[in-house]
């Protein structure tokens, strides 16, 4: 474990509320002394770095689930490092850590804010991923609010994406039949080739709506929604009786200046007797440990891969929210801010 | 009793599948030669028929719940009358019936298609509304879709409708705080003098939005909705934490011959952790018995009333019909073809 050497901290602030797709300048990225911990306080490295759609509703002034950071004040961003000098009894130096630790090279938090992790069976990015929100919103969303079974028929959109491509694999686990809707041929090479999809539709390309058809012919019983707008829209009228949307994130509409239309096609829920519910991962926290052995273990197993889209340095973070936003990552988007554990 | 005497049978067959609203035309008034049982069947003296919203979609030539009514068919209508002749011997003359006795006098019906009803402590009217469809819509959908709990505050739409007054009524059973939507100042006086409802909101009248937000200042646990449109898009933005839509009937989309555009507000599902749920009733037909008990009993009790609106003499059917479609009605819309029991 090196010792601490620097002497300054790069920090990207909001500089501006965007209005529409964030931009590069929507952030600013400047250097401050950096800060010893107080009191109670542990000063981390930051090692990695979640890059996450909530991030968009964040820079908005209005209130979304949680409050908006404000102009001038440090990017919030989840993020896992090492601590690299402490005054809370329970850390000591080279310990991994997940906090919300913030778009910067090092993070001053009070250690009541931080978690230690165990990373003896797996990296430490596993927390932002698999073993983090994305991979709790699919065990939770999938399992609890989609309630799904054996045999049946799964569609998740974005099913590339960190959240995506975690309920495919899992609805795998579960003996269903599983669908993915992913943009571009690359995309759905992959859903096919290294997740185990029984069928992966590109919805750029030709109708999406007989695609499904072809796909599930007997319908949809669950339908995990990752975008929201026309993909939902489509979705509904290939419902099963009984079936479940899960209304996870709706990322299509996160830049959208325009007030988006409805479903028009909700009316598929009264003659399918179907529900469509809204599902928000940090009301199943204290629920998270139960789902931390079996994914650890399926994670063992090779049955559940971790996917994860790196982009390497502080300084491009505006880059990796924006391959975000613009659909173009493969997994779980990373920023990941050193090369070297602890270094 | 008096023995039949009549040799014809006045019917109302359909003559035209209606483009857009329902329309005196869309039937004709016929009359045919009565016809007497054969072995295994009952003919029926129609007493009372339900007018009922699925009427609109049973004209329509696509598949809905059930299969369409043809052209030249005896519209289909759910009834009850009294046995005149019986080739069933599980069946007398003067047995009180319930049945798809269809808009006509006299139902000639396979006994197995009959139900015998108990009319000691009941109309016989009752088990077309409270004891019927609309009671076991509002009980099922509001207690198992629903999912009602005391100090929980619901809404209603079409609040003076059969389906709509039975909610209320229910829900302050059921120990809530009771808002409804109704068309007008006589409907909105009518559920709080006559129904108990907490507050009365005339959706014609003034900003809904903010009556609801006012008559609810906390939000809404549970929505049922009767009618879609606006009103189900208002009533998403009032939504509480974890609360349930039952989306039941969407009547002001059953005589619409545009494409209505879906909830653009559905996104407060989202948010709010919140449930959207269709509901059929006919899924719950093996579970009525468990609901004619309570039902029954608190129609005793003088805490359930029967709401009908009855409209008198085969020939104003289709009066009828469109009294309920323009909501011109207050209760359970019926049609009463004899005046006195049996006559």
């Amino acid at each position: 474990m090196s010792t601490i050497t620097a002497s300054s901290n790069r920090q990207f602030r909001l500089a501006a509320r965007p209005h529409g797709m964030v931009k590069a300048t929507d952030w600013e990225l400047t250097t401050s002394a950096l800060e010893h911990p107080g009191p109670s306080q542990v000063l981390v490295k930051v090692d990695v770095l979640s890059v996450d759609p909530a991030m968009r509703s964040w820079m908005n002034a209005g209130k979304s689930y949680v409050e908006p950071v404000e102009i001038g004040e440090v990017m919030r961003a989840a993020g896992a490092g090492y601590v690299v000098e402490s005054q809370d009894p329970r850390f000591q130096p080279g310990d991994a850590v997940l906090g919300r630790l913030c778009v910067q090279e090092y993070a001053l938090v009070d250690g009541s804010e931080l978690e230690k992790v165990d990373t003896s069976d797996t990296a430490l990015s596993a927390y932002l991923n698999l073993l983090g929100y994305p991979g709790m919103t699919a065990y939770f969303g999938l399992l609890e609010v989609g309630r799904v079974k054996a045999g049946e028929t799964v569609l998740v959109s974005a099913a590339a994406g960190a959240v995506g491509s975690a309920v495919g694999q899992l609805a795998k686990i579960a003996g269903c039949r599983v669908i993915g809707l992913a943009g571009g041929p690359a995309k759905c090479k992959h859903l096919l080739e290294n997740l185990g999809f029984d069928a992966a539709i590109d919805y750029k390309a030709g109708d999406v709506r007989k695609a499904i058809a072809k796909a599930a012919p007997r319908g949809v019983d669950v339908y995990f929604d990752n975008v929201g707008g026309d993909i939902l829209d489509i979705a509904l009228t290939r419902l099963r009786r009984g079936a479940r949307v899960v209304v996870c994130g709706q990322i299509s509409q996160y830049n959208s200046t325009e007030r988006a239309p409805g479903p028009a096609n909700y009316m598929a829920l009264l003659m399918n007797r179907a529900r469509m519910e809204g599902f928000v991962v940090f009301d199943y926290v204290a629920r998270f440990p139960e789902a931390m052995e079996p994914m650890r273990r399926w994670m063992r197993e090779g049955k559940l891969k971790s996917q994860e889209d790196v982009v390497e340095g502080l300084e491009r973070f505006p880059e990796a929210v924006q391959r975000l936003f613009e659909g173009a990552n493969t997994g779980k988007v990373l920023l990941k801010l050193t090369e070297t554990r602890g270094a």
